[in-house]
C-alpha cells in the first residue's frame, strides 16, 4: 500500500499545471524515500523531472514501490475540485487498478474522493548526466515568466547570453528583435545573483521555455544553469519537500551573427 | 396597467442569470399578488418557478391581470444595462405590444429607459402537486455551485444520498469516480442541515443541477427537498421579496450498485 | 536622429489600446514640436488624429522631421511587454529601417530593448477644417463607455440628441428601443456639462463610437462635439501632453420619427 498526505492540495495543483502542457501521461514513482516523476513531454523535446521528498510529507507510507501511471489532463481535473486550503491524501492499494485521492477542508465537516483509473504506460528511465555548467543564474521566477511572454510575441527562440554584468534573453522575428537584460543585483524580492565559470551563450525555442515559466507559482526564484552547446537546467525548488526540474536542448542552427548583434545592441543601449 | 418598482435593479439581473441557460422565452405573469414565472426548460425536462410577492417591491400596482411574454436573451442584454445600485421599474401598458424597463441612477441624474417588443407565447400552467419530502437538506449555495462544477467533469449523472450523518454527492465517468460529503454542522455561513424522515438516494443529470446553481448568488444557502423516486426540488429564498425554486425529475436508468458503493467507500474514508 | 522619452510607458499603452482596433498601420510623424498620428480607418469612415506635445515629454529631440510607418498590431504586441511604471523610449535614426523601443524598470536593473521594422506607408494628409460646433457635452468618460457597450447590444446606430437639460443617447433594433439621458450636473467625478448654442440630434453607427470609447483610460473626461448634419468630434485630452481626437461622419439614411419619439418618450418617463 501507498499512501502520502500533506496539509495543503496547493502543491499538487501548482504541480499539475507545471506539467500539463507538457505531458499527456505520466508515471508517478512511489519509493520509500518519496514520489518522483520523469517523463519526456509528448513531442520529445524536453524532459520533466520532479522529485517529493517523503519527508516533506505529513503522512508517508510506501509499504512496496509501485509506480501509478496517470492520464495528467484527468489528473488536474480532479485536482481542480481541491480547494488550496484543503488537506491532500494519495492512496493506492496493491495491485489495484485506481488510486484514490482524498480532500478535506480544514474545518473537517466536508470530504472529497477521488478515484482514477491507472494506466499501463511504458516508459523507461532516462539517466541525467550529472553536469558541471558555466553559468548558474538565479531570478524572480515571475520575472522569468515575464521575459518568455513577452519574447512569445517577438519570435521562436530565445538566446540567453551571460556574462559578468548580467543575463540577457533575446529573440528576432518577423516584427524586428527584442531584448531583455537584467543586471545582477541584491534589491530584495527582485534578486538576480549569477555564478559564472565562463560567458555563455545559448538559444532555446521560446515556447518550451514558456511552458517552463507555468512552474513559477511553486517557487519565488528559477535556477537557470547553462553552459554553450549543452541542454539548459529550469529548476523551480519547491519549499520544504522537493523540486520541479526541467532539461532542453539548445537549438544549434541559430543565426551566430544575431547573438552578437543583440549582445553589442543592448551595451551600447546600457552606454546612454 | 402594470408597474412595478425595485430599489435595486441587482435581483432582477441575478434571476436572469439564473434562468437564461434554461429558458429561451418566458411569460412573466403579472397578477395583484405579485409576479412571477414558470415555465419548462427548453428540453422539457426541468421546471422554473419564481415567485416575487408584491409587498416586496417598492412601488406594485397591477390595475389587471396580464401576462408578458418576453425573450429571456433580449432581457438579459438590456439588463445588463443596469447598475446593481440603480433602481429597476418595469411598466406595460394595458394590450401593448411593448414591456418598458426604467433604470435610475441612485444620483438620480441618470436615467436609461429600455422598449422590449412582447412575444404571443403559448404556454400551459403546470400543477406542481404539493409533495412531502422524505429528506430536505439546507446547505450554503456556494458549496452546491461548487459541487456541480467539480462533478460536472467526473461524470453526466450526480447521485445524492442522504443519512443521518450528512448527505453526499456521487458521480462516475471514464475517468473514474468523484464523491463529496458534507456532515452536519452548524459552523458559521457553512451550516448544512438535514431534516430526515428516512434516507435516500436518487440520481439527476449534472448538467441541470449545475445550472440550477447559477442562482447562487441570489441566496447564501439553498435547500434541497428529496425523497426515493421523485423528483427533486431545489429552492433560493430571495430575501424580502420571493423564491426561485427548480423541478427536476430522477434518472432512473442509473447503475444501482454504484450507489451503494459510493456510500460504503465513503464510509470507509471518513473511519480513516 | 529623433529621441523622445517618457517616466511612463502606461501611457503609449493606452493610446495602443485606443487605436488597434481602428487602424493596421499608421505613420507617426515626429516634428520639432512633437509627435503626432493622423490617420483614417481601415474602412475609411472614422479619423483618428492623435498629437503628443515635445515639452509634454522628458526628452524630446528631433534633428529633422521624419514620419515612422509602423504596423500597430505589432507595436501594441511590444508595448504589450512595458510595465506601466517602466520609463518609455522610442530612438530612430535618421534613414534607418528600424525603430527602437527601449523600457526600463524604475530599479535600473532591468531594461528591454525592442526594434520594430518600419513599412513605407503611402498617406496623404487630410485637412480638418475648424468647425463651429452647436453642442459641446463634455461626460465622464467611463459613462460614455458603459452607454456605448448598452447601446451596442441594442442596435446598430446610436442618435445624440442635445437639449438645453440634458444629452440622450438613444438606439432601436430588433430587441426593442432603448435611451440613456444624462442630466446637467456637478456632482464630483459625475459631471456632465452642455456648452449649447442649439439643440441638435445626429446619429451614428454605434461600432465606431465604441472604438472610440476604448480611448477612456487616457482621460476622466470626453468631450463630444455636435452640430446638426455634421461629423462628430470625440476628444479626450491626455493630461500634460496632448490629446486624442476621432472624427466621424453622421448616419444620415436614419429613421427621423424615430429620434422625435425617443426624446418625447423620455421626457414623458422624467415626469413621472
Amino acid at each position: 500500500m501507498f499512501e502520502a498526505k500533506l496539509s495543503s492540495a496547493g502543491i499538487i495543483k501548482k504541480i499539475l499545471e507545471a506539467i500539463k502542457d507538457l505531458l499527456t501521461d505520466a508515471q508517478w514513482d512511489c519509493r520509500d524515500s518519496g514520489l518522483s516523476l520523469q517523463a519526456m513531454d509528448s513531442s520529445h523535446v524536453a524532459l520533466v523531472a520532479l522529485k517529493l521528498n517523503a519527508d516533506g510529507f505529513e503522512v508517508f507510507r510506501c509499504d512496496r514501490s509501485m509506480s501509478l501511471g496517470l492520464n495528467i489532463a484527468n489528473m488536474t481535473k480532479i485536482m481542480k475540485a481541491a480547494n488550496v486550503d484543503d488537506t491532500f491524501m494519495i492512496r493506492a492499494q496493491d495491485n489495484s487498478d485506481t488510486v484514490v485521492f482524498v480532500f478535506e477542508a480544514p474545518s473537517g465537516d466536508r470530504f472529497s474522493q477521488y478515484s482514477l483509473k491507472l494506466m499501463d504506460l511504458d516508459t523507461e528511465h532516462l539517466g541525467i548526466p550529472d553536469t558541471q555548467y558555466n553559468c548558474i543564474v538565479t531570478l524572480p521566477s515571475a520575472e522569468f515568466s515575464r521575459i518568455c511572454r513577452d519574447l512569445l510575441s517577438v519570435g521562436e527562440s530565445i538566446t540567453i547570453t551571460c556574462n559578468k554584468s548580467g543575463i540577457t534573453f533575446s529573440s528576432k522575428g518577423d516584427l524586428g528583435t527584442g531584448n531583455i537584460r537584467l543586471l545582477q543585483s541584491d534589491v530584495e524580492g527582485k534578486e538576480v545573483s549569477l555564478d559564472l565559470r565562463e560567458p555563455c551563450s545559448v538559444t532555446f525555442a521560446t515556447k518550451y521555455l514558456s511552458n517552463f515559466a507555468k512552474a513559477a507559482p511553486l517557487s519565488p526564484n528559477v535556477q537557470l544553469s547553462l553552459s554553450d552547446d549543452m541542454p539548459i537546467a529550469v529548476e523551480f525548488k519547491i519549499e520544504g519537500i522537493g523540486y520541479i526540474r526541467y532539461y532542453l536542448a539548445p537549438k544549434i542552427d541559430e543565426d551566430p551573427e544575431f547573438k552578437t548583434e543583440a549582445v553589442e545592441e543592448e551595451e551600447a543601449t546600457m552606454e546612454n
